[in-house]
């Protein structure tokens, strides 16, 4: 593996680790200081990590005694010198105490991504679910 | 304005009038053959702009004696040497065929592009409408 393959593969695993540690601060560490987030749910964009981060808290807040497992399938990877662009499927599975999968959605997610010396930083986020055209509901499983 | 600046206000630019012009080969012009696209609308993904192209053409075809202006808000650009990331607020407005603005509809739309000499072809589109978090319906208005 490369090294831009593997400095990518580590902000992925990065992200799995944190939401599942429910960790906010090593969370808002993947992403830069400016970034620019287009989020599935409920807001158009939120402008900076500090609003970001806010948002982050309230999620891993909300989980109680859940946690969050996050998978990654069809993840394209383009770009090399300075920015990098990644796309996905992801599955963000809902883990009981207990340690079993009680619910479980999918998204789209985009990443665009900045070099900062030898690491990357997310500078635009957005996720998404396809909205079905007869109902403009979210279809959240991509079955 | 820069060369990269004024390659890039021509994607965007290009992108309206051909739109405007429903003109299907103009479109798909402006995407890389490889491009992936998650739209905002029934499917999670399309791979190609052959694919692409198909649904394109299923749009201005439905459109009949109406017309869609498109405008951007918003408008954020990252990158510069062989990639670059817009990001926007883009409002779909449906004009009759006298002119009148029937309808109008709001998307997040992320690009990324690549160069590819003097121009740039997007290589990856997600456009998407945040969803409510009560009704899991997209809002398709910002206000």
């Amino acid at each position: 593996m490369s090294d831009f393959d593997s400095q990518i593969m580590q902000v992925l695993e990065g992200y799995k680790a944190a939401v599942l540690a429910k960790d906010v601060d090593a969370f808002i560490k993947l992403y830069d200081q400016d970034v620019r987030v287009f989020d599935a749910w409920g807001t158009w964009s939120y402008q900076g990590a500090a609003a970001w981060r806010q948002i982050v808290q309230q999620w891993f807040a909300s989980l109680g005694e859940e946690s969050v497992a996050v998978s990654m399938e069809d993840v394209h990877v383009t770009g090399a010198k300075d920015m990098a662009v990644i796309s996905a499927m992801v599955t963000y599975a809902g883990i009981s105490s207990t340690g079993e999968r009680v619910r479980a959605m999918q998204n789209r997610l985009t990443w665009a991504m900045s070099r900062m010396g030898d690491s990357w930083g997310i500078v635009h986020e957005h996720t998404s679910a396809p909205i079905d055209f007869d109902d403009l509901k979210a279809i959240l499983e991509r079955n």
